[in-house]
């Protein structure tokens, strides 16, 4: 079982899942770059006996779990980080705190086609997604060692996909994430003494100066933030003050699909089809005090993180938010 | 000139260095991995002509600036993130913080040799690269505008080298980092309430245990810390409690030419020469409370950061250190 192990000086925790070290294709210095994955997709219809059985899947009338007639598919990570059996056992040694890998880590298979992803998704699509983004975090939810849900995409190798075919992971973590804290802190300063959403505020300012503003739609603003970590790094907010991702309306879940993938295509031509993440930043799921406000970050990888931002949680960017939004603006 | 801006939400400053877009080799999607730098080395002997004027140099007697017989040579950096030139000028618009990029880029060329690098000096060599930081910092940190002095070695393509030739980087800022703001506050934290300095019990800790010391030296250890976010993460610690890395006494620096090159030789052995990042962590150059205790932290870079962690702050490792300790004990 993996570990959950605290940093003493920096309060951040890490995961030590020995684990994953036989995950195909990970952890091979100097290879992951050009090697490419061999065998049968196991995300593809018909490969449904290659990954652990299903959690949740929308699919034809009729079909069996398990089998084709699918189009989207939620699977456990047959290399997880976290395992929802056990106990957390919290530990301390001294000094350090640790506990078990305890949690989940699942797979959300987007698409049933092999090669197409969220660029190329249908309004349809994207909201299948979506409300399977949803559906696994309401479940998982019920489980009250659960503190927090990250839902984030890798793609592309050089943004640490290990497989080509389109998907999501999503982990539920026991502890909330140092970096969730710290943004909440600033959100609960903010309402406290302007009494307003820190975010709602920002929008504000943004779409008032409309010089970051890249597209909207009735639910949604997608923009660049005004001090972005990466060349255009590009964030999308639900016009509404929504703390919590699980919460998102069916309308809200309409918009969210039209303006993700429309965003996506302007990255895609704008950049040639760069690696990204994108993630979805939601309250921690027991917070009930409505600071924060959910939004998604897409992150293209054009530059590299190395010894300066490690050193510092300072970023560089050679590409300011105002040349990235008007690119952006200029592709539509 | 660039710009420094700060994130609302997470306190997080960001460098916008729109000029440094024109850097060779850098913001190449897809590029940087397979395309080898070319023309004649900047960093080698009798090119000295090919890099700004030098601001430090060991040299043999009687060699003029700028000219060969150097050991170890600071220049500017030719793309700076910072300049020293200009007024800071904080402005407010609204919610956002900025001000001008003031603040020093340097570049430390190691040594005169184009294929050596850290894991092979000796501990001469070594020393005099120490040295060369030492007095880099004692020089900036006259400037009243200067905060804080990150020195950090980017090794290999993957690590975010862009030249071949061993050389490190120095970035002064007009502000203090916010991870090192959160370490210190840790720090003070420990010592109030403990009476001792958090990372001499830290220290202490490990040394009774042992299962995660590599080395140790008359003033310095060498270590996986308990939680590392890379995997063999390594950290040196000086065995004193001593805040600032520029007041290293002369037998540290003595010392610690000997345990990091040593260090670096069995991370090449154990990996076969992995790109890393290392990074001199130190106190804020005004901070006097002496909570702080500076280290060398050394990052292979044999995963990458994705989604996940650029999410969470969370961090995914597939090797336990206590393994890599192992490992790095072994080929010693």
């Amino acid at each position: 079982m993996s570990e959950l192990r605290k940093d003493p000086i920096t309060g951040r925790w890490v995961i030590i899942a020995a684990e994953r070290k036989r995950r195909p294709l990970d952890f091979l210095p100097g290879k992951e770059d050009t090697v490419p994955p061999s065998g049968p997709c196991p995300f593809c219809q018909g490969n449904e006996d290659k990954t652990p059985p299903e959690i949740f899947a929308l699919r034809d009338k009729g079909t069996k779990p398990n089998t084709p007639g699918w189009q989207v598919r939620v699977v456990p990570n047959k290399f997880p980080a976290l395992r929802i059996e056990g106990e957390l056992n919290p530990t301390r040694i001294g000094l350090f705190d640790m506990m078990n890998g305890v949690g989940a880590h699942e797979v959300v298979i987007e698409n049933s086609a092999h090669d197409r992803g969220p660029s190329d998704y249908s309004q349809e699509e994207m909201g299948k997604v979506i409300q399977a983004y949803r559906e696994r975090m309401l479940d998982l939810r019920k489980d009250d060692r659960v503190q927090y849900i990250l839902i984030f995409k890798n793609h592309g190798r050089r943004a640490g996909a290990s497989l080509g075919h389109s998907h999501t992971q999503l982990i539920a973590l026991p502890e909330v994430p140092i970096q969730v804290k710290e943004e909440l802190s600033a959100a609960r300063r903010h309402l406290n003494n302007r009494k307003i959403c820190l975010f709602c505020d920002i929008l504000k300012q943004e779409l008032d100066s409309s010089e970051r503003v890249v597209l909207e739609n009735e639910n949604f603003v997608c923009l660049e933030p005004f001090a972005p970590r990466f060349p255009f790094e590009t964030w999308i907010f639900p016009k509404e003050h929504r703390p919590h991702f699980f919460r998102i309306s069916r309308q809200e879940e309409k918009s969210l699909s039209e303006i993700l993938p429309q965003t996506l295509r302007r990255i895609k031509v704008a950049l040639g089809d760069p690696p990204y993440n994108y993630i979805i930043h939601t309250s921690p799921l027991k917070e009930e005090s409505g600071y924060y406000h959910w939004h998604l970050e897409i992150m293209p990888q054009l530059t590299r993180i190395a010894g300066f931002e490690l050193g510092t949680g300072f970023f560089m960017n050679p590409i300011s938010p105002e040349q990235a939004a008007q690119q952006l603006k200029e592709v539509g």
